[in-house]
């Protein structure tokens, strides 16, 4: 039954859940926020919703660039290289984006008459984004569920496995990740440095996959 | 201390948490999401702002009027008259408002250094509004703590009182509600006739206080 809304950035992990749940999903919805990658990450979110025949909408949310802060927005000089757990990655956190995001999500879905919101969190984002824990989730859904008629919930399958599983589930449905985008820095190649970037080789190789990325370096 | 965001729409019940809680307020945020009647609360919210010294922002969100379903981003003709309690109000629900408000206010406060975002729903909301419950604003407030770094916390100290009591706090600190806006029509006067003026006129009377307000009727 098509009845779930997906939140869909571009990237890894949500292009998987999007792919694997497209059965389920009648409209997909992604966020310009005015982050260093978005105008990498649309085009791919849009590809695979034509490819599936799932409607997707972008939302523009130009005042975060303008009250939030975070290196994500800053452009590609200030976001830090090294591994995605380091302290420095706390820089790239948009403070209670997926609040933000699944919120807008609930009252999108609400008004289209579907009943979930899916969201592609896992693992791995717990060290430092918050937004990206088990008790947020829980506790996001409990406000979704008791803020509208419909009582939606949040689907998030992969809140508690690690990116190198969500690739597992990307190489059984032989998904080509040459067709997502995960570099903090939104340059013409991935730069291969960044934290995301550097969490995408991992994976990629964790999950015996080739990987089919152009690096800068 | 200085350490909380405030809503504030400019109308009856944020304006009175406003001046209520003045001395707690660094920062406060109206958002414009194509409601009727945006161009007359916000002069209002900024007026209060400007006297009390606290920071005032407007807050767009263009995208609801193209993505949302409701009766309060339809135009005047769209707002039903009658009782605030009528089935027939629920028309003028926006899909998860509140919750939407609350996310990108949260974000804001962490991005600002804040501990606190207050709201000014109310017990006459419950029927109508699930995402102005006390069952709403605790799980949402949950959400806010877990998915920060500040454990942010929602403040919404009328959730379980009237707008009679509400306008009781006014008339406590000689609000003048001349100075706020409540008509879901947003013509040149309050209309006299939809629900919020209903709502408006019992409370302003239940309270004790001589109505200040113009009405078209």
């Amino acid at each position: 039954m098509k009845d779930s809304l997906i939140v869909v950035s571009g990237g890894m992990d949500s292009i998987t859940l999007l792919n694997e749940y497209a059965q389920d999903i009648a409209l997909a919805v992604t966020f310009d926020y005015g982050q260093n990658m978005a105008q990498k990450e649309i085009p791919f979110a849009k590809l695979h919703c034509d490819r599936l025949g799932i409607k997707h909408i972008v939302i523009p949310l130009g005042f975060m660039n303008k009250y939030f802060k975070s290196s994500l927005m800053e452009g590609a000089e200030a976001i830090p290289e090294g591994h995605y757990e380091d302290e420095n990655m706390k820089s790239t956190v948009v403070p209670f984006r997926n609040g933000i995001m699944l919120s807008i999500a609930c009252g999108i879905a609400e008004s289209n008459g579907l009943k979930k919101v899916m969201i592609a969190n896992h693992g791995g984002d717990h060290a430092i984004y918050p937004d990206c824990r088990p008790e947020f989730i829980q506790a996001m859904s409990s406000a979704m569920e008791n803020g509208t008629y419909e009582n939606i919930q949040i689907v998030a399958p992969y809140t508690n496995i690690s990116k190198t599983d969500i690739a597992r589930h990307g190489k059984a449905i032989r998904l080509n990740y040459a067709e997502t985008w995960s570099c903090y820095k939104g340059g013409d190649k991935h730069c291969g440095k960044c934290g995301t970037c550097t969490e995408r080789k991992e994976a990629l190789r964790d999950a015996g996959i080739e990987d089919p990325t152009e690096y800068e370096d």
